[in-house]
């Protein structure tokens, strides 16, 4: 069963998620991240360390927990590669490393997105993020919801394709594997997700959305080799079929993959205050813990 | 419950098919329509005239059974634009016009395929056919069976877009509308689906599998005004979100639409002689001829 704030979480979505992304114009992309940013006001804990990065490509921002870190979080946010910020997500980037444990510190990268740029200047950003952490910390984990776990996930098809160290661990939350909005759920689930529109024009970000490349649309990636694997999405979502496909994909190439289906819920429920999300993301802790060694 | 006929055309699949339409060559489509012309010998019934048509761009052959005849159904064969043939269709062309009634002749479409052309060679075949259709009788109604019923959909949604004057009723058989082939049935019911093997590369019939182009595939096509639609197709077919979603564009279109998902059957189960193929048949019948003035 539902929290009350869960409940009251699809309510308030619903009154805002109308339209498609296929109105996502420069001037509503920058005015969601402002909104993004004043509707997620959040105070840093004590215990954290807030440092900036903006050095040779690498952008983003160190929340620093650690005296001698054991490894560190790359957290991606989402937001269709166009209305997603860093300060947004600082409260669950940071709950999540406190999820996984006291050695950990996180890194949330600012790539990227459109009206700024286009593809492949987001899977650019965060490949040199991630050479830039592996030269920092022994041992990293990656997190990314929705247009960031699209990215998460490119970003290890890349470093595999490439033969370089992959991420201990890797959790998606909400996946979008495939930038052709037409699957299944995309028609049968919009009017059940009260997050997004289904069945919408590809995002602005890809200039060629269509095109059969891993780097753009995981589905057709290889996913031979990939590190252990956490997929969590809502039953309701019109994004559903991609947790689905990913899943599939993941087993047949023999990856250590789970995927929970959260019953009733929606995209990135996660960005909500609510039970649900705590759970969530003390799941998501412990399964980035397993992989992580700390002696 | 399955009749045992239909457990045994299971089994018999299962032997032949093992790749995907990725090895659709040159060859072996030749040497499928081949095959598929020599298991499905069939003797005419005495009531049936056969008149073979090969004039001003329309090919194919007619099944004549009415002294005065009501209505034309117009016959599309599948075959993923390659292995298909007119031929081997000819049993169930006949028992379909039967099953509507004794005013209908019937018109089985010779169109072209890969490897003589591409597209849109098949759509301009059967826009003429139509044409041609239209000249000779009142009322059209319009079948197609997988690439087939692709065919009849493009061809209504063609017509459509040109206001020309619709079939009467459409009815497909396991239609595919999109393709490229990367919906959720594709992968997870790769294993279930003893006729096809799901997430394959496109048909070779194709220049542009990924265009957004509702000629190309359906999936982009806007349904309002569409004639009575009647949709079927099995529970285990990789295709089946094909018909999900065609089926609920439709819905949201105010389109008078039906769709039959037969329970543990396969991709165009139709072309196997078998107790749900005959009850099949009567359906589409009873359907069509509901949609014809007799009188």
């Amino acid at each position: 069963m539902l929290s009350e704030q869960a409940k009251q979480a699809i309510e308030f979505s619903r009154k805002y998620i109308k339209s498609g992304q296929a109105s996502l114009t420069p001037e509503i992309a920058l005015a969601a991240r402002k909104g993004a940013d004043e509707g997620n006001k959040y105070d840093l804990p004590e215990e954290v360390t807030l440092k900036a990065v903006d050095e040779g490509g690498v952008k983003g921002e160190f929340y620093l927990r650690a005296d001698s870190p054991k490894a560190v979080l790359m957290f991606l946010h989402g937001g269709a590669y166009a209305t997603g910020t860093v300060y947004s997500r600082r409260k669950i980037a940071i709950k999540l490393g406190q999820a996984i444990g006291s050695g950990i510190d996180v890194f949330a990268v600012d790539y990227t997105q459109y009206p700024e740029g286009r593809h492949p200047a987001a899977q650019e950003d965060i490949m040199r993020a991630y050479d830039y952490l592996r030269g920092l910390y022994d041992q990293v984990l990656v997190f990314g919801e929705s247009a960031g776990a699209t990215l998460a996930l490119t970003l290890t098809l890349q470093l595999k394709d490439e033969g370089k160290k992959l991420p201990e661990r890797v959790s998606v939350f909400s996946p979008v594997i495939n930038q052709l909005n037409t699957s299944a759920s995309e028609y049968l689930r919009t009017e059940r997700d009260p997050m997004l529109v289904g069945a919408t024009a590809p995002v602005p970000y890809f200039d060629e959305p269509a095109k059969i490349d891993p780097l753009i649309s995981p589905i057709y990636g290889d996913f031979t080799g990939f590190p252990p694997l956490f997929i969590n999405c809502g039953s309701e979502e019109v994004k559903y079929d991609s947790s689905a496909i990913l899943n599939n994909l993941c087993e047949k190439a023999g990856v250590d993959v789970q995927w929970h289906v959260w019953q009733d819920l929606f995209h990135v429920f996660i960005l909500f205050d609510m039970p649900e999300t705590d759970l969530a993301i003390k799941q998501i802790g412990e399964f980035f813990k397993a992989g992580v060694k700390f002696d």
